[in-house]
């Protein structure tokens, strides 16, 4: 096999382990629910995925349920499942209209009966049910946007004025359980920030919520005044969370594969976020100093790097951290390094990442070229003359990117 | 032992393994030379020391020989070594005084006798013998400088027009054997470059130079025509070479520092040379990642990072690197990242490197604040109020810098 050919099988696997249904699945295996219903409650943009991957699994043990997600991604019925298509990432009335039905379908529930609570990305927007008018929610929102609050801030008011947001939701599920299975799209799998929380006790404090209020002058209705007086679960015994697609498992897949190639595998860190190129230049050190190896070994690094745009070309975080590996790489021998976003697009292109080895330089592009196109933020087109683009398709699932460095031996 | 106190032990242990002393008295350990005459020729900005340490191991033994070093770099005389200071970064006349000297001393050697080589940073311009005027070699280093050719298109043309760079000085030495040790200064250890490598086969070829003259249009004389038809030594079969000081003993020591304090330590890299900030965003992730863990890790990358001014504050790029680690780090435990140079100076500053834990932020600093210092490349002041700033005093030594990363547990 060439390294290439491994490269592709490596990705294939980490990308398999992490799509929704894989996820879903994993998560079921030797599940044990209770004798009363079961009712699956599939929110976000992998919801329908999520819940066929349910209800292949548990056929007719689910009683019920619905399935809230983006407009035109419910592709087909499913059982008994109701389907509900919602605005993102502005919620609109159909978000509001699904919620509701969502929370009509869990509020006669006993202590026998389990919520199967799926969450994905963009369940903020799909998930909610506004404790005040709709215009004064959006006012708000975007007074906190202007006032220069961070995310965190920002989820610290809107958990208040959300009747599901901040483990309300899991609240109005009680005396029933919840399984709550979370396909992570945030490094580091903050739980009450994934969906902003449904199911998870909320970390902030009503005196936090009333010292951002303070801090940014935000003009609050008398109805928001109310609100904010009120705490958010602070402990939620009724819930238990698996959180089964995630970066981290992207990278344990992506190790598992790896040393199923025959390498010594190290995952270094899941929560990479700093400037693509660098991300590269790093992983290129590591690949010469580890060139005297006499085992083959493999470096992975999983998260998501940013790109602070210098020059006018096409590319995306996962081609430019890989095309900055070819310079060096250049230097060594039988090296390679990747890059690949788990969602299948990287940047405005049609590749989901990027490939370099030892051979990419001098094969189809020069040094000076590659310098060029990095300067420039060009890496798609460079991929392209070294057949570098590393081509999925849209995979349906979307936890973040893992690189590769590949030292064959 | 607090965290900041493990790294202070470490910091000490690591830059004495690579002193220039410590580097000459681990490569003459158990060194068997001949019967013959042992002529001792030490170049560079450590020549003096190289060679007191030298003397001080084998007294008697050495024969006679000869310093040449920076102007004020001699400290005292030693035994019977002639003591020459020079220019630098431009030769100047005691440049070639002394380098002839040096050849005088090697000229009637036997194949019985050996040469003690030391080089250090800075013999470039201390160790020259030019074979074309002076005044011509001005200008041809200013035509190269102007033409925009690399470093190492610049050594392939200047070695040409050497006496004793490109393994020349090696040839001089015949029949005698050369014995050479070298504290590098370069990343990768090139040993064609370190000093323009008198005592290393030259990997330039003639058709290389004169490929370099035609691209930049090089307007050479007559004699530097005639002298780009003579090849350099391609092999040296008199000369043992030994780098015993450089990045890699300073990251060697550093791990084996570590491992002392009961940490399972690891070099990730010791040829790191991306953006200071983002290395130190990087082994932060690593950190991130690794929080569970039951055992204290430690992880060393080596190098040489660079920092691309944004702003007008007062830093180094080892108190950047650390500076980038706070915030991060604020939100983990036990844990510290820290960098240093190994000359003991950052930047324009009177630090060695910083140092940040997971109590920085909130001590003397806010994360605010650490915000603005790194957007301003102020990283000295937010260290100073942090106690984060490591204070050394010049080293005498310069391989490089190292940054370690310790979770404690």
């Amino acid at each position: 096999m060439t390294l290439r050919e491994e490269a592709d099988k490596i990705i294939e696997k980490s990308i398999h382990a992490v799509l929704p249904d894989t996820a879903v699945t994993r998560a079921l295996e030797n599940k044990e629910f209770g004798e009363g219903r079961l009712v699956l409650v599939s929110i976000g943009k992998a919801g329908w995925q999520m819940a066929k991957a349910a209800v292949d699994c548990l056929g007719d043990r689910i009683t019920d349920g619905i399935v809230i997600t983006k407009y035109d991604h419910v592709k087909a019925p499913i059982a008994n499942l109701e389907m509900v298509e919602a605005g993102h990432p502005v919620p609109d009335e159909n978000s509001f209209l699904g919620t509701q039905k969502a929370i009509d379908l869990v509020s006669d529930l006993t202590e026998k009966d389990t919520v199967l609570f799926l969450i994905s990305g963009g369940g903020s927007a799909l998930f909610e049910k506004p404790l005040i008018p709709a215009e004064d929610l959006t006012k708000l929102t975007k007074d906190l946007l202007a006032s220069g609050a961070d995310i965190t801030e920002m989820n610290t008011i809107r958990k208040r004025m959300s009747a599901v947001k901040g483990g309300k939701f899991a609240e109005l599920c009680k005396p029933a359980s919840v399984y709550s299975i979370v396909l992570s799209d945030i490094i580091g799998d903050p739980l009450d920030m994934i969906a902003s929380g449904p199911a998870y006790p909320d970390s902030s404090t009503k005196e936090d919520a009333k010292h951002i209020v303070e801090h940014y002058k935000l003009n609050l209705t008398d109805e928001m005044k109310e609100l904010l007086e009120v705490e958010t679960p602070k402990s939620l015994d009724n819930v238990e969370t698996v959180i089964n697609g995630s970066v981290r498992e992207l990278c344990v897949a992506a190790k598992a594969a790896c040393e199923e190639l025959g390498y010594e595998a190290q995952v270094l860190t899941d929560c990479l976020c700093c400037e693509a190129s660098d991300a590269g230049s790093f992983l290129a050190s590591i690949a010469a100093t580890h060139q005297n190896t006499s085992r083959s070994l493999a470096f992975i690094a999983g998260g998501e790097t940013v790109v602070h745009l210098k020059g006018k070309g096409l590319g995306g975080r996962n081609q430019e951290l890989a095309l900055a590996g070819a310079l060096p790489l250049s230097a060594m021998k039988d090296t390679a390094l990747f890059s690949v976003g788990s969602d299948g697009t990287d940047g405005p292109t049609d590749a989901a990442g990027g490939y370099v080895d030892s051979e990419t330089v001098g094969n189809g592009i020069s040094a000076a070229e590659v310098q060029a196109s990095l300067a420039d933020n060009d890496a798609y087109h460079a991929l392209q003359k070294s057949n570098g683009l590393i081509m999925t398709g849209a995979t349906g699932t979307n936890v973040n990117d893992v690189a590769v460095l590949l030292i064959k031996r």
